[in-house]
């Protein structure tokens, strides 16, 4: 039988794609270090169990499509201390950000059209723009250029009459990029200018090693119509089995389109919302610990990397991410190597192949995208292993 | 700025449509009978609040996207006491069987496919098939003929080449219509012989009030190549609000389709995965309870609503809605005077207009589905109150 055409363009996750091979490997014994999924080993704050437990309600009901009101109010009040005021219709409550992704998808795209992403990207923005029928336009960049992107001659030529809006993840994954406050203003003023939105995936804001505000598109005055934020609280607050997450634009139309299909999957899981909402009662100090560990790992992940001979890429600023190019031909055929014919010491490790983040055919084949998520000694063993491993590779096994 | 054509097609949900004049009407202190809805009040398990409770993972991780085994494997269970054995892949967890649906329509349809379904159909079917490119083919029925549709005569004429599907919900929401063997077989032979998928909604599998046994599409051999079955713990369990349903499919293809979906969106809420999972060890006693208390509701209802002149409608055999036409001109302007004009010693209610359960334009007008999921008191109240409004109505008010 005959499957749609739009389901047949997409592929099974980069993230998740070798995990049959990875569970083959350790069923062989061989201990395998996971640097491909960005679960963080972060003790989730006690106040979401204690949410969880106090909920004393006789009836699970559905909540509001739109997200209950402890947690919009929630939501509101996090952006107001970083003096964004939103209304409560300028927040819609969805199934983690990868809703928020599909709800914008599909409320913009027809056919055929087109939105610009920078590649390397997420990859999965790939198969949800795939699923609305929409093309993705990489905006290209390189691992000896640091993956930076938000340069105006560089996106300008780019734009057409099929471009719907301008894409991007701040701070950045796969990349570790963080935007300055020029270039965001450069990126709002071009969306105006071409009358198209910017969605701004924002996930990883507290995820800033060094010393950047927090920034929003939402906190630059003028681009109302233009902005649409997705947020969550997986990353923020290692709450990612929660799926709960958000799309926020000050544009009414948009939100009005939205609400039309949050009314269709009826609502968001009750409980988890409630949890969540005490999440943002968290103060400062728990995201000042939560940044210092990683920035740990960051520095310690760079500072091993770098040793390694011939591998390319840049300092990740933020997110927990890094992603390089590997003195291999094809990442692939070195991950299927890893988990199938490698060991050292009983031990072998996993990352996200590259390709699948791109958009353009055949770019990415060499390089990989590494969670630093786990702590520091077992970073450190990872990247001994790749180290060894990148040798017996080159040198013909 | 423009929205794609897809979302412009979507109307705002038929259930939720009069929510803000019903939210006016509660603060001028009228009390509204929320018939609207199939919300129900009857207590959801223990088991589910105590598996919550006891959760103590320090980490709220990620789901694997095809679900957690504890609850795929609790679902096998369930399916195999009815005579159904699964495997794990053919089971698909998603959030709330309305995740289901769009997994299935998107991996399906293509611009411009068809699925026939058989109107008046569940509203939001028609918002999922229009966001995947569909379109949705109705199968006629009207409420003199208790909205019976399963006959080949009417079906088979209406498949042509871009028929993707056949849809179905069984018990049927909104018309309570139950499908006996001999009509479940002539739809799985249909779909067969014209090589298309037989999709079955059964989340009301355990709402028949006459006896019947306990029918899944999944139980007839010969048919797994076409046989998708749509489920959830919502209305089984009373537990709307966990967002826990399922895709089962023992087509291997489209399980794989699916798990692309799956895997974009990352996974279901991982608590409610867990005490989802507990609700399944429940034995029949509290189906039989829950059985017995809305056949209750479905008796005294009927018994009424039978009592209102000019009323047609069909006594259902399962779920827990009435569809009936009434005798006033339009559904909607009825309630809209229901909610601002009219009230009965401070009380009026709320029920879901009829058009948005039809596919085919002017139909369902005059008719409306109502929801028997409050007590008795208050559903005998409701029906008190809709007999006096009618009639006050017709008169010209």
């Amino acid at each position: 039988m005959k499957f749609s055409s739009k389901i047949e363009r997409c592929q099974a996750s980069a993230m998740r794609r070798f995990a049959p091979a990875a569970a083959r490997a350790e069923e062989r014994g061989i201990k395998v270090y996971h640097l491909n999924i960005g679960q963080p080993d972060i003790r989730t704050p006690e106040a979401y169990f204690e949410a969880l437990r106090g909920f004393d309600e006789p009836v699970l009901a559905y909540a509001p499509s739109g997200g209950l009101n402890v947690l919009v109010d929630a939501v509101r009040g996090y952006y107001s201390r970083l003096g964004v005021e939103l209304a409560r219709e300028e927040v819609l409550i969805t199934n983690g950000g990868s809703e928020a992704m599909q709800i914008v998808a599909s409320c913009l795209l027809d056919d055929g059209d087109e939105i610009l992403i920078p590649e390397p990207f997420y990859s999965n923005y790939q198969t949800v723009v795939n699923l609305a029928g929409g093309v993705v336009k990489p905006v290209p960049t390189s691992p000896e250029e640091g993956y930076r992107f938000a340069e105006r001659e560089r996106i300008e030529p780019l734009i057409g009459e099929k471009t719907r809006a301008i894409m991007i993840t701040n701070p950045g994954n796969p990349t570790g990029t963080v935007l300055d406050r020029g270039e965001l203003k450069m990126l709002l003023e071009l969306a105006k200018e071409h009358d198209l939105f910017l969605i701004c995936d924002e996930v990883y804001r507290e995820f800033v090693y060094g010393g950047e505000e927090l920034l929003s598109v939402l906190q630059f005055p003028g681009y109302e119509e233009n902005v649409v934020v997705i947020d969550s609280c997986s990353k923020r607050f290692s709450a990612c089995g929660a799926r709960v997450g958000m799309l926020l634009s000050r544009n009414a139309a948009l939100m009005t389109q939205a609400m039309k299909m949050a009314q269709c999957r009826l609502s968001v899981a009750t409980v988890d919302q409630i949890a969540a909402a005490a999440l943002y009662d968290l103060d400062s100090s728990y995201f000042d610990a939560t940044r210092d560990e990683y920035r740990r790992r960051r520095d310690l992940f760079v500072e091993k990397l770098e040793r390694i001979p011939g591998v390319v890429f840049a300092r990740p600023m933020g997110a927990f991410y890094v992603m390089a190019a590997l003195p291999v031909d094809d990442a692939a055929k070195f991950q299927q190597w890893l988990l199938e014919d490698f060991n050292d010491k009983g031990e072998t490790l996993m990352f996200a192949c590259g390709e699948p983040f791109y958009a353009t055919p055949g770019r990415g084949r060499n390089e990989v995208r590494m969670a630093y998520v786990l702590n520091e000694a077992d970073l450190s063993r990872a990247l001994d292993i790749l180290a060894v491993a990148i040798e017996r590779y080159r040198s013909g096994f």
